[in-house]
């Protein structure tokens, strides 16, 4: 698949600028919301951005990996959180209602799902991925396969009127995966990218450090920017189609805010597709995941939070969305000096 | 005035901490957003906290000291910004709106208030303070009298309704009052407290520096955990009423989130008169204001957003209030493992 974005629209952010530095308070006194307000201008390509319309999609899927110990959960906890999502039970449906937003669940290839789950979309690419110390993680058909249905699952939430789109992810195992895939895209050593997940030991953290190292050493990627045949050598089904939805969301020009290590992971990977990509991204946080800073450092940004959250789930993101909204009414809703007859300071030279 | 102040229910805690660890998520995967579950918890006497409802009260007043050049603006900017507030202009008012939280404008002592602001409530010491540099700031009746204003008009928003009480400031020059406040409070250096206000530049804050140095040199408080004698000496006005009202927040056992530095001082002027009142205060943030961090280190709190704020009137409070309901809604509406049917992992030792 090929993705071609634009790049944002540098006028609505000089436009919105301008209008921050005219609003009734010191220049630079909002911090990052006045950043955040010039953000979405130049995504929205209007000065004064609408309000967020915010949708969520969690991709599940199970990975080989998991086999080998590397997570305090056993791998029949995807399904079983799969389903907590469908009934609406788990963290990211109560941030969902608080923040007003659509959630999707879409099944990418969870091993053995439970019956019934009708509110899951049936997007199986196989039960669940291979051990990636043995072998590629699936074929480079099954991460393109995997891919693509994260790219329609985002145009399903754009066309719904999703202004941005928030991905969301489980995977007894993915944080193995993901560092994995931190490391082919940044350079870094397992023993920087590979973190506690779910909440190991540091033996069982010892263990994971080595399955990362003996998988990048087993792969013979000849491109290091080929980012589908990582996907597809230590990468994740949920992790593939996180990347294709934040690809079209890049392509659609709608932001993307992007939630902990994983999400990190798969905007890595899409980042190596189509560079352009990041500047669609806006990071909401930095979770207690080791590595994630060195990722997000590598796609240039800078997290909003830091608030110590190591779930998923798009939890992170969802958590974040009101921090934007006020952003965005701030800029809307303010007056400026001239409006409100207030004293300004001498204009800054 | 003498406050009377309960400690937080260690029970209600306990269960709530316990009710955490059963949520479908790895024990601790939620960070910080299960700390502050477990706070309003012990706050509000119940293992499952109500939803909140904010009440925001800005007090606006003037600082002699201001004559001195420590600001960036011109004294009539605080009635100026004061009508802004009347008139639904300013950012508190937008974050106000975003949070549904009601909102009072209180002028404790606007040097020339101006004409027709009824919906700015009078509770008018005096004409602002004198420059403390010359003498106290304002006489310890004074400053009792403004710290009764702020419990009163705490009173009015408990009695509304309000289980969550914020508290916002309005006064050109009130960081220098507020950075004076913190050295007499902290036994930090002023050097360590000053910071640059609205934005002042290098030469400005070195005035700043000498001012504060100097109003601490010349005043002579016996004893130095006389927080009113304090608050009279290099106080404000509007900084003596926020210290009223977190005192009377906590006697009547309403949780208190701060906001910025001015907030911050007003808090340890509050721990001076009464210890026992910083277990009821939550610190919203950490703003870019210099010496915020060593106040909030000596009333024993950890900020929850650092994003570069520097504006006062209550804003980053506000902003914080939806993290805070995102953390007890997760509390309330997350399922436990055994309602889920989800494979918890063993007990952790």
């Amino acid at each position: 698949m090929e993705f071609r974005i634009r790049p944002p629209d540098a006028e609505a952010a000089r436009l919105a600028r301008a209008r921050q530095d005219a609003l009734v308070k010191p220049r630079g006194a909002l911090g990052r919301l006045e950043e955040i307000a010039c953000w979405f201008a130049a995504r929205q390509g209007r000065a004064i951005p609408a309000p967020l319309t915010p949708a969520i999609t969690v991709f599940a899927a199970d990975h080989g990996v998991a086999a080998r110990g590397v997570s305090a959960y056993p791998r029949e906890v995807t399904a079983q959180m799969a389903a907590g999502f469908a009934r609406g039970h788990a963290a990211i449906n109560a941030l969902a209602r608080e923040i007003g937003a659509r959630l999707a669940v879409v099944d990418v290839g969870i091993a053995a799902p439970l019956p019934g789950l009708t509110q899951v979309i049936d997007a199986r690419v196989c039960a669940g991925t291979a051990d990636f110390c043995d072998g590629p993680a699936m074929t480079r058909d099954e991460a393109g396969r995997a891919l693509a249905i994260g790219a329609r699952r985002c145009d399903a939430d754009a066309d719904a009127g999703a202004n941005l789109v928030i991905a969301g992810d489980m995977g007894i195992g993915n944080t193995t995966a993901a560092a994995a895939l931190v490391c082919a895209c940044t350079g870094a050593q397992p023993e920087a990218a590979v973190g506690l997940g779910t909440g190991i030991d540091a033996a069982a953290r010892a263990r994971k450090v080595e399955i990362v190292g003996a998988a990048l050493a087993r792969t013979r990627v000849n491109a290091p920017a080929d980012g589908l045949a990582w996907l597809a050598e230590v990468g994740g089904l949920e992790i593939a189609a996180i990347a294709g939805y934040y690809l079209r969301a890049a392509e659609r020009g709608v932001p993307i805010l992007l939630d902990g290590y994983i999400s990190a992971a798969a905007a890595l990977a899409a980042q190596a597709i189509a560079p352009e990509a990041a500047a669609w991204m806006l990071a909401s946080h930095r979770s207690a995941e080791q590595g994630h800073g060195l990722a997000l450092a590598r796609l240039g940004l800078a997290p909003l939070l830091d608030l110590g959250l190591r779930l998923g789930e798009g939890s992170g993101a969802a958590l974040t969305v009101p921090l934007l909204q006020a952003s965005l009414r701030l800029h809307r809703e303010m007056a400026t000096f001239a409006d409100a007859g207030v004293t300004d300071r001498p204009q800054d030279a």
